[in-house]
């Protein structure tokens, strides 16, 4: 971290800096040259407050030059993180591949899609019971019993499940799903991240609209350092001035992140485009960009859908579909 | 709502969208052209869900042309909706100044900025209790104590407070707050928007970072649908490519809300830039693109501050602020 | 076109807006429900100008439905088109691959490096004259002695060269260039555009960094309208608020612009991230998302580069990458 | 500017950089760390090219911490820079008003605006004769002729013109032209600034879509650094998400700029919002921040304006503006 002082510091300024600094368990060097005074605080910095710093009288500017988040770094735990659920491996090679409905509807729809990407070669099974929506008099999910038929769901087709939570008070619907996703309008919903850091079972961590993938590390952080270091990221598009795609996803996401970080990267090209016939080629692009997995909406009948039927696909387009991951996949191995 | 139909649409399908949108208490006219056939959807199409429309097979286009709220749709309530708080009446002339520390840090902290705020003139206390910080490791404020001594400084000063809530298990903390606000990362809470439409108290809604004025007007369609009107827009600033301040602050926000809604628009121009020397140009433009009011982050000792000192007002700054958003309301009457 | 009217429009503004679209040779519907009266405009709406349309006092809405482009249009030109530049078939498959330095340095260099891209595959050799660089202050390329070297490397190599143009005076020495580039900074110079149109070389049009992808194919469109209809279009990057790249790559550009044109469509992956590190991944995620080519910086000694150093592959590294990107393609067969 | 070095650089590449960095004139302080080494670089690093330095294998990270910036930077000009046209100082107090049409239509239409427009209290008259368009098929402007026609209107009325140019080539026609429009698409047109800093009259530059204001400043030193220094900086709003506006109007812009820079900023809030009704909140807001003009768009006839007659001004309305602009700009002193 370097701190450029203004010309007005006074010595007793610049020594009261630093001896806040030490105490915080950081070393200091100065560097006064023609015009500027520097400081730089070398050691582990996470636990200082820029913007503290920043709101001091004499300080002109602060600049971070280390990573604020520690438990996602990859500089200080080297090893990919893998996650095991079911028989899948999040994080290894060969890519998971996630599928299933927008919502959940009825226990038909929900087991035949199971079925479907089942035999398709899915790994895990997604359906939405909560489903965060724009408009309150759009479907809201069948919720509770939305958490049940998955279940059931799971039960048929062997496959875990990954569902999404809106809010603390639904935890104890999910002590039987697999991994629980926290959607994209709460990655910072500090509360919810806390609660989660608590438990103990894998956590898929979608990206916001408009954060960075600093801020997505560090609502990794949030989750790992109380505790729990299961945590997936997940890319699924973020706002732009583009109006052709939903959202525009950024697949540089997962080289980046997977440089700065251990944790498995995955890709939800289904609301990142919001449009059906976009989802295969980005599907392929996100694995051959390195992606650990994808996140893909499938639904028996896309014209019935309850909600995003438009991004969905038929479970036949989604078979065809894994069958050129595999390949893609394979072709970098 | 129009909606186009691709050309491979069969007469059967097409009869069956159009039962489809009678069935739900619309009327429906059709215009078969030369290349394209359309239908419009006339009557309220707020209960139709755009997507699902976008889904079917045979639909090549769905536009909207209704604002799809209501409650909070200017069209529907023509007057200013008008919210009075202690003395103050938000979305009346003159504009009311929301005014006090980023976070609550002490009762003498508290207390002193209360009473110098009141002696400039603000007509509301604000102070952060819970506070949501990008980093766990940075100050998450007193919270339950923080809360008190809000309550404290609300009866030493006689001005009533402000405060945000990050999560619905903390409603019952709130029983003598008399606006609560919804931070910019909780716009989407959708969960604790229909709970905060469950009481009778005004609501304070930032826009999201990226979120459009339409979906703020949905967020407080979430609240106002469940019974609570009182809810007062709030513009923050939004994210973008511009590096030199925290947000861009869009202030074309303000009389475009007061065009489609007849709810109160207040601006922060604290957090939107993130920066003292910018808060008196950005809160006087605002006062002169209309807004009914301003919430400004003042603290007693900006350098000291635990959070966002850097764009903290001193007492006296704000004083000499406060005198100038005189002078532009009095110019505008 | 849609047209939405005011409710106190009178049946002489009606009658005479009809006229005015028929008189256009649009044929004219009209729709009148209960609260709205809605025109719709069939046919070839290219040449009317929605905002036209917008300033009438008694026009609430405009909504185009059908694209303002039409030379670009894959509905009026459904095969793709292919351009043939030396033995490349841009358009056709395999995918072609452009290659070289950001800048022209010197004859060694250009010459090197043209040699060493031709032995690992690549199809054309790029290379900087002009550059357009953000400080006066900063490298601004050869110029005409750049152009000079280029054509050397193109005789020793045998390659065919592409390199950009900044301004119409310009192009008398673009003579024996075989495609001309113009950058994302002047994709919508429309004068030199124009000028371009009137020429019969293959144009390799830049995204610009924040056009949309309508507003790209509309700066096509002002080429093709010349008469000159050897574009390549070429996503390279949009301006956002993530700062871990400097741009964010839009793949899904890629599937979006093949289906609404029969233009090639090529990727940057280079100037895109601006990192050598991040250049393998998103060039074979290109490639994945159906990408008709790829443009790569290389040069012989990156650390040294006068320009953007800091995202060229050295040769080997480009050697290697281009065995990738033909396994990932043959994979897609 | 700060370097940082990776950890296994050696103790020659070091020496090398630091003689490197000696021999363009800055002088370098060395802070070895338990971690890391960090260079300071001190004194004018104006010259230095941050892309050149990052492109070295052993540079971990650059940090600028001086501008970029010399002509156009407050530090090295305290004062402001006051541009006089005709009877208008541009830069000092009252604010400067500019009006007039989108674009030269006619002899009649642009004499009437301009004797309205003077009449109402503005200094200058703007008017568009080669005008940017997206689509190759929306009117072009009158192009020579529309310059003819402001030149009439200048004699006609006494008001100075300002008015767009769009390539090098039609420079001769400027002659007789006060004020030199630089448009937002051509604000990174390196080439026609540079040929800009040639002449001798004052250029006003409008910021880019997407541009950060560093480079809006980066393109004033273009214009400045070749010896032009009368550049007036003009904020037209930024693309965002929203889309209510056509673009996102930054005010914060204004106060930033008079601090980062000694040169005048003007604001356009037609261009800016698109729509006429948002034109008077955010001209008054405008001032309110400081602006030290607006640019306006006025039409006789909105209903009927060839090119954005939606974002005009009548005449009339103009005048009433022009009055609040006045009593704005009077509380503020």
């Amino acid at each position: 971290m370097i701190i450029k002082l203004k010309n007005s510091t006074t010595p007793e300024q610049k020594q009261q800096l630093i001896s806040w600094a030490e105490g915080l368990g950081v070393s200091v060097c100065t560097v006064v040259g023609a015009v500027d005074t520097l400081l730089g605080f070398i050691g582990d910095t996470s636990h200082i407050d820029e913007e503290q710093l920043e709101a001091m009288d004499f300080v002109a500017a602060v600049q971070r030059i280390q990573a604020p988040y520690k438990k996602a770094n990859r500089n200080f735990h080297p090893q990919d993180t893998v996650i095991s659920v079911g028989g899948a491996a999040i994080g290894g090679r060969p890519p998971v591949v996630i599928a299933g409905p927008c919502s959940v509807e009825s226990e038909e729809q929900i087991c035949e899609v199971a079925l479907a990407v089942k035999k398709a070669g899915a790994n895990i099974l997604r359906g939405g019971a909560f489903k965060p929506r724009t408009s309150p008099y759009a479907f809201q999910g069948l919720r509770q019993d939305g958490i049940k038929l998955l279940l059931e769901a799971k039960q048929v087709s062997g496959l875990p499940i990954v569902t999404e939570i809106m809010d603390i008070s639904q935890l104890d619907l999910f002590n039987d799903v697999d991994i629980i996703q926290v959607g994209a309008r709460n990655m910072q919903n500090f509360e919810l991240l806390k609660e989660l850091g608590k438990i103990r079972k894998p956590i898929l961590l979608k990206r916001g609209l408009a954060n960075t993938l600093e801020e997505l590390l560090m609502s990794a952080e949030y989750i790992m350092s109380g505790g729990n270091e299961q945590v997936i990221l997940c890319e699924r598009g973020i706002r732009t001035f583009e109006r052709s795609t939903r959202n525009t996803l950024d697949l540089s996401a997962i080289p980046v992140l997977k440089s700065l970080s251990h944790l498995p990267v995955i890709v939800d090209p289904s609301h990142a485009t919001g449009k059906a016939h976009l989802v295969p080629p980005m599907s392929l692009a996100a694995i051959a960009a390195g992606a650990d997995g994808l996140i893909i909406e499938v639904h028996n009948n896309p014209g019935r859908a309850l909600c995003d039927g438009q991004q969905s696909l038929t479970p036949q387009a989604f078979a065809e579909l894994k069958q050129s991951i595999d390949k893609v996949a394979a072709a970098l191995c």
